[in-house]
């Protein structure tokens, strides 16, 4: 049995900082890389992979709508030829500079508003692969089993990583539960961990209201890096898989 | 005899459009394509690589400070350390996305502000050279000759283009008329052929007053694609060099 | 019997231009500004009050979302509370450069999505309205006859002005024509102004295809800036309407 | 014997938090609320001017150079008359809103890399006094005693009120010591309280290295919000201020 841990990074801005990128990339195996459009900037994007490089850890890239100030989580109405140039834009920029730094970009991961519009949009999914894809055809796309982006994957020939969550509760259809929700994360380590174990050794999920579980497959575990405590949930997840006999490895 | 004609693209800007990209890309030879950050945005950028592509023309990128309202042209204090990672974002981002449309980036010249700086400050060109190379150490950079940028790119064992300009006088002290006097710019195209001639022919410029001429070497003329009858200017100086035998051809 | 005509300005932004701003000022009784968010900076808001102010036109705001690249004309997902404070900040800056220039700011007039948004969304309106005259109870706000915009500004108790279009067909049901037909501009000033009177004299405009005619009213009939020929159309219809004795008069 | 004690306040950004608002709007008597230029946007700006109502703290407008990755403290080349506009729709959008809310906007102080330009640049100073008391003469200027902007206050006929420094360190010449130097912020409580005291009672400075004590006059005293520990520091200097009898109140 084999895991990929991942965590999205580079989420400063200029004077302002986010997210515990140091401490996770002593735990996580893979990181997604902001790329400017949301947060992240041309020397945050350097330093984060300068720390993936020291830390081992496998980079991709993590594009956005272009609202800084939403953080990318604010849904725009973008054609899908125009969506496909903006992360086209992204990848490029992150690939290049992550070249610079002697690593390759493993992975494509849409971030927030943009990752709900390539689950769902078949025709916005595609153009997202083209993007991903155009200057690698090695790269592949992280998201959720069964979405149109691993229905846009496959038309192309393109890898796709199905993703789980470690730090987000389920609904019984499958959904994640709602941020609006109180209850929507998991902070206690040991709850994630114990999420995490079922969703790499039994293939299930247990849903928010202990209801029933879900079936479940994933080649990488997310943890948030804004959830509260995501260092000690990520160390705690991946002692328990390692504890288990299972590979924590990048996909 | 041989030189490559140049011109600035990709410099119009969502809704709004600038430059004659269309019309000079019939006559020059070369194209620095606006990254993002003075101008140009993803689609401006997809648009204008595929012109290139349609036209034969070679492609380089023409980074910037980040000042769009400014155009790039308003000077800012940035340490050369960003200055190395600001640029080396834009470039990946334009390499990338002229290699998804199959066309190497063979240049980098910068703009504005920046391209000032880089003619005279020895650190600011150094990271200027890095950032232009890093991925790519066949990357020309094009410049005045005898500037900073040149020194750098020696030292770093980069090609240097040297460039002149067909629509600028020249002042007796080598440098361009400031674009504050009304006569900055050479806009009848048979002047601008004649100074084409002189430098292309005789490795000479006459100064602005007349009063004597300049030694000059150049591989590239350039033409401003916002200097008032652009094309009718580039296609002015192509005429007289071809019939005067001189091979028009990317460096 | 009275009308005023509307443009929008103030559409430039750093080195480009757009819109027909010195014509059609000559023409039309009131403007409507681009506050920075769409279009419009600080520079091109100051040299289009003091154009305001020498053609005698009465001036208005015109938010937008935050949005240059694609002009204000993409949806974007903002909660009502946002929209408030976004809309505010636009019209106070704008308020506050009037005032220096010896202007009162006599309208908000909302720009592409978000005017969308604010002619069907009772929420975003109400938020829309309290932004607009939170400075000043006296400020109109420009839109459709019967939007929610309109219930919004009667609830409040703040003065509501009817707007039609010279330059747009409609359809059967009373909305515009779509900007994705090629029919839906009218460029032809002779038809625009047969348009204008018709909505002006008759209170009745004559749909797309010709089948009916829709009742309408109208305080104000707008010219697009970047309708092509925008200065003809609106020199065409002010010469019908005060030709046939209609006061043409800002709002 | 009285004193104001100011902090800059409003530097968040989306997702992003800086500062201790909350804190020290319990011990300063005015803030200066950043405009969206550096940091700051009409959510962030609207809660910090609440903020400011509930805590009974005097607010002003702290406008910036356009530029959020360098936080406003890149130096950039803009013209006199640029810089006047510039500073116009800042101080107009902030007044807007603080009208909104109930409060007078009563100062403004630059920020910054502008901060520095209007201490020592005629033009630059006349162009910031006209736009901050373009909409309202009895608003004050804040600055350092004996510099530009104080000169064109005074041509302008607007009150200027003189700042000193709680947590800095200043040089014999009178200028601040460098941040560039890890001793150039004073962040013990008692030592910052102490140079308070020193200020406000006795008018005088002691130097970084106690060579020698620099005359000085002030109307308030500063704490930057970035300070580490910034609520201690405001806490011990009111505590020591008001202990020996002096009133701690709004300009």
């Amino acid at each position: 049995m084999r895991i990929d841990l991942n965590a999205d990074a580079g989420e400063s801005f200029g004077p302002w900082t986010l997210g515990a990128d140091e401490a996770l990339c002593q735990t996580v195996t893979s990181i997604s890389i902001a790329c400017g459009f949301h947060a992240g900037d041309p020397m945050v994007l350097r330093e984060t992979l300068r720390l993936a490089r020291r830390a081992g850890v496998s980079v991709g890239a993590h594009p956005s709508f272009p609202d800084r100030q939403g953080f990318g989580r604010r849904k725009m109405h973008i054609s899908a030829r125009e969506l496909e140039a903006m992360v086209l834009y992204q990848v490029s920029a992150v690939a290049g500079m992550a070249h610079a730094e002697g690593l390759p970009l493993r992975h494509v991961k849409p971030h927030g508003a943009l990752f709900h519009l390539v689950m769902h949009d078949d025709d916005a999914a595609d153009g997202f692969v083209r993007a991903a894809a155009a200057t690698d055809q090695g790269r592949c796309l992280v998201g959720h089993g069964g979405s149109a982006l691993e229905r846009a994957a496959a038309r192309a020939g393109i890898r796709f990583v199905r993703e789980a969550y470690m730090d987000r509760h389920y609904e019984a259809d499958g959904s994640l539960t709602s941020r609006e929700r109180p209850d929507a994360l998991i902070t206690d380590p040991s709850h994630a961990a114990a999420q995490a174990m079922n969703i790499v050794v039994h293939g299930r999920i247990r849903v928010r209201d202990r209801s029933r579980e879900l079936s479940v497959q994933a080649e990488t575990l997310c943890v948030h890096s804004d959830t509260p405590g995501a260092p000690e949930i990520a160390r705690a997840v991946r002692a328990a898989l390692e504890g288990a006999g299972v590979q924590v490895a990048a996909f």
